[in-house]
């Protein structure tokens, strides 16, 4: 990627999350394996991807400790992908870029996918707090930098 | 970008909104324009990124209406990216992003900047409920898919 420069050593959490998980491809991977996607066939038919760019993503996702390969449930030497526990606390942030895609990037009459809790169809809820409970927004908040080390 | 395809008519809305902000350097510029910068230069120094890549990810931001260029505050001639409110509601996927990257990406004595409550200094919470507050996680939803159109 043309100017990309590591982020691994950045103060900024969101910069390191984004060194790792700041791929295109990486998040849909990510949002299938929720999905319940576990075999390359599977993911390659969701994404259209090529062969070899998804075989790529799969390798880095799995050293990075996003995705695990371990024995299919139903035996046999084939192995499946599956979301570590790493994996699955991503599952925050596929719910806020869901919630911002549907507020902004639908029309009102347009079929879109939903994701609603199990046990009532309802759909799910993001909030962001305070510690004593209140909701707040990016005015109620500022970033604590650390010192630099000279 | 190898084998990208456009995901805008995808039925997922986190497709769609990684269709939009999903470039590593777009979300970058977002949780800068969080924490205030308003300037080319100012982004252009933060992220030491090349002002031909700094200055098209712009573009794309105002185009994508995520970003406006507004008259400088001091006055004068000069103008300043700041977020729309399509921008700031980006606000969760960073929180999201960022408290990802405070648990697994940072060893227990390394620095890191944080996001506080202004007014108390605490960690901001996010959390993901059902509509009668129970918090759930990902084994507790689940994704209706929309019919396929024949």
């Amino acid at each position: 990627m043309v100017g990309r420069r590591s982020l691994k050593g950045d103060y900024c959490p969101s910069a390191r999350s984004l060194d790792v998980i700041g791929d295109w491809w990486s998040l849909l991977i990510v949002r299938d394996a929720f999905d319940g996607l576990t075999r390359f066939g599977e993911f390659e038919k969701s994404l259209g991807i090529a062969k070899n760019i998804l075989s790529d993503r799969l390798r880095t996702l799995v050293s990075r400790g996003i995705l695990e390969l371990v024995p299919a449930r139903e035996g046999g030497i084939r192995q499946e992908y599956r979301l570590t526990e790493m994996g699955r606390d991503l599952f925050p942030v596929m719910v806020a870029l869901r919630q911002w895609g549907e507020r902004y990037l639908f029309g009102p009459q347009e079929q879109r996918s939903s994701l609603v809790e199990r046990e009532t169809g309802m759909p799910v809820r993001l909030d962001i707090r305070a510690q004593n409970g209140r909701p707040i927004g990016p005015d109620d908040t500022m970033i604590l930098k650390v010192p630099s080390q000279e």
